[in-house]
């Protein structure tokens, strides 16, 4: 794989770390002045390498290099950043992505078999108004304009005037879907997030999908009653059939595999001379198996009634948000399984438990395969996210190789 | 028991709920225009009894009776209630106490054998300042002025101001102790504010003291992670750590006895895609025995550390108040335990769970005792507060008896 320079990707993120970031981290979130000036950024290097680049309806940003095929092979990624955020966190994708482009041209003297091309996905981490995969969704074609209509941000700013400024109307954002006609696979390169490359001491895994998720809020409403004057055994005490949820959850996993978590818990009145009579706690739950999600989500809702009928309080469910799970294409993951054990000796499939602008381009029937790196420490969202700068070397390499496989792939289909 | 008019109290009651309550309940906050006016209203009464009577140094309003003996009966109470409180909390003991002066002036041709004295505390709910007790503490002798000094209400007003324009001086308040240079005997009537005597279907039982309290918050620190991408073996949730301590308190009374109580609970960063990485809650314990109490301590102590230590997470308790169990005088428990049977055929005893004036004024050494009428609803500190006619009539001739029987008690004694 002559061509390909991956320490050329270290350097470039670094550069943009310099130029966007300080040592709170991060500061790339979406319609902001700091966000168009790393898509400027960005917008040199791609003009350097002569692809043609436009801004579609969505405020995705397309950079295309014709090949003999208009079969398209994508590879995708963000440019924008949580507040406070990491270094890698979607500019690494979009920066190996460049580097694959790269060495794609080079290596077949400007016209490779398909057309390839490179997509920076507007507003992925919904950081600013909570609604994430913005971009990607608009052109998957899932996003409904009336549901994001009244959003605003901390400061009263409304969605839709962020997005004008920025040259996007929300009204036809949809009209980003025409830039999949040609698709013929997507590509994405990511960070892991989590630990579980780090813990088996790997750096590369294949993703099989993106979890499912059901998220919901559980409240349970007992009654208020004096600490001192009040016997146990008369108490309808809402903090202790939530507390018991909190050890269910981890028994829910036990037996389905997937991940749940409870993250917020709110008592009322929160007084310390009162019983709690009433007690909100949120659940999140994901899974990669449609069927194991829905026992989860049983599972959690006959532990919650049964602990309010032991402890004589009320439950009620109210759904926050779901979404199906989206497992990747077969072909593109044996192709991805082969990418890295080539440039990693070994390799570890994996589910994605966040959810990524490559699940809405699965979802609108794309097929669809990524690739993660190790991150240290587990974590992202967060100054302190970090990965080897070897572990980012190989992962360009691993991408660069799958995108070789890819192309080769598209064009026995086409 | 001549002369005793147990329907006149239940009238007055109803006037006094009339004069300084309105449909969301009795509103005699201490220091208020209404709660001044409830003993603009109380002092009529006294007035009119011919009683000898001054507010002391603390605020808490003494009339005399004066009788062969200079050594005294105590009966007390308190005219103020909490915001939006019930008809009977405080101002039933008053009410009460006025009704046997009245019968044992006229019983005893206006000079009885000992001298007895009605005190009407101020601010024994703190509802305003948060200190309860005021009143009592400062006579009892165990009122901290510094400790208090600093203290605002919701609107931002100073104690000491709100004490001033009462006409009370914070920093001369000890000077009360005085009262009680002469007490032999104290007692008060009150509603239950639980439901022990109404499961049992028992209008009357008799107090064998107020709970010692042991009052905590506990801090479980853990750390944040993407409710997505972390393994479940791999959280570090401060929620379940706290979550485990909502039924380890019912296991502590199952073995110890007394009350538990787990009155709040706040999540950080409380969003429902993060792991808790802290959780603070509250704890509440009490009992009538300090050993049990200690026990009681110790176990949630060793029980937050070893699930602290199971989840990989860490545990602080922070003390936030305790005071000791305070069990009331033996020779008085005997004769109110006879008047109440004499009332009403059958007697309970049992402790009380809140605070009381009582309390401190067993505390500086005066034998004390109280009586507990039936609470419907086992419910106070609301304007549901509610207690039957015919047991408030009742209890109000139990007062009497037990009167009766302590000047007996307190002539032979001195």
């Amino acid at each position: 794989m002559s061509a390909l320079d991956p320490k050329r990707t270290v350097a470039e993120l670094k550069d943009l770390r310099a130029r966007t970031g300080d040592e709170n981290g991060a500061w790339r979130v979406a319609w902001t002045d700091t966000w168009l000036d790393s898509r400027a950024w960005l917008r040199e290097k791609l003009d350097a390498l002569g692809l043609e680049t436009h801004t579609d309806a969505a405020g995705n940003v397309w950079s295309t290099l014709r090949g003999e095929s208009d079969a398209e092979l994508l590879i995708g990624g963000h440019m924008d950043s949580v507040p406070g955020g990491g270094w890698l966190d979607g500019c690494l994708n979009v920066l190996a992505g460049l580097e694959v482009i790269r060495a794609i041209k080079e290596r077949y003297g400007g016209r490779p078999p398909v057309t390839v091309r490179l997509v920076d996905w507007a507003d992925e981490e919904g950081a600013r108004f909570g609604r994430s995969l913005l971009g990607s969704s608009a052109c998957g074609g899932t996003l409904d304009p009336d549901a994001e209509r009244e959003r605003t941000d901390a400061d009263g700013i409304k969605l839709v005037d962020a997005l004008k400024r920025c040259g996007v109307d929300l009204d036809t954002m949809g009209e980003s879907h025409a830039e999949l006609k040609n698709a013929a696979a997507y590509l994405e390169l990511h960070i892991e997030q989590g630990p579980v490359l780090l813990d088996l001491d790997l750096p590369l895994g294949v993703v099989l999908g993106t979890f499912g998720v059901e998220r919901h809020g559980i409240h349970f409403k007992g009654q208020a009653a004096h600490s001192g004057s009040t016997p146990m055994n008369r108490r309808k005490d809402a903090f202790l059939a939530a507390g018991r949820m909190s050890q269910e959850i981890y028994e829910i996993t036990d037996r389905n595999g997937g991940v749940c978590t409870i993250g917020s818990c709110v008592t009322r009145p929160g007084i310390v001379t009162s019983v709690v009579a009433e007690c909100d706690i949120t659940l999140d739950q994901r899974h990669l198996d449609a069927g194991a999600l829905a026992s989860m989500l049983a599972e959690a809702k006959d532990a919650s009634r049964r602990f309010a009928a032991e402890g004589g309080v009320e439950v009620r469910w109210s759904k926050l948000w779901d979404i199906a799970p989206m497992p990747f294409h077969p072909d593109l993951l044996a192709m991805a399984r082969e990418a890295v054990v080539e440039v990693a000796g070994v390799n570890h499939d994996l589910p994605s438990g966040p959810l990524h602008d490559a699940a809405e381009v699965a979802r609108a029937g794309i097929p669809t395969v990524m690739l993660f790196v190790q991150s240290l420490h587990g974590i992202s969202h967060n100054k302190i996210e970090d990965t080897k700068e070897e572990h980012i070397e190989m992962s360009v390499a691993a991408l660069d190789a799958l995108a070789e496989k890819a192309m080769v792939w598209i064009g026995a289909r086409s």
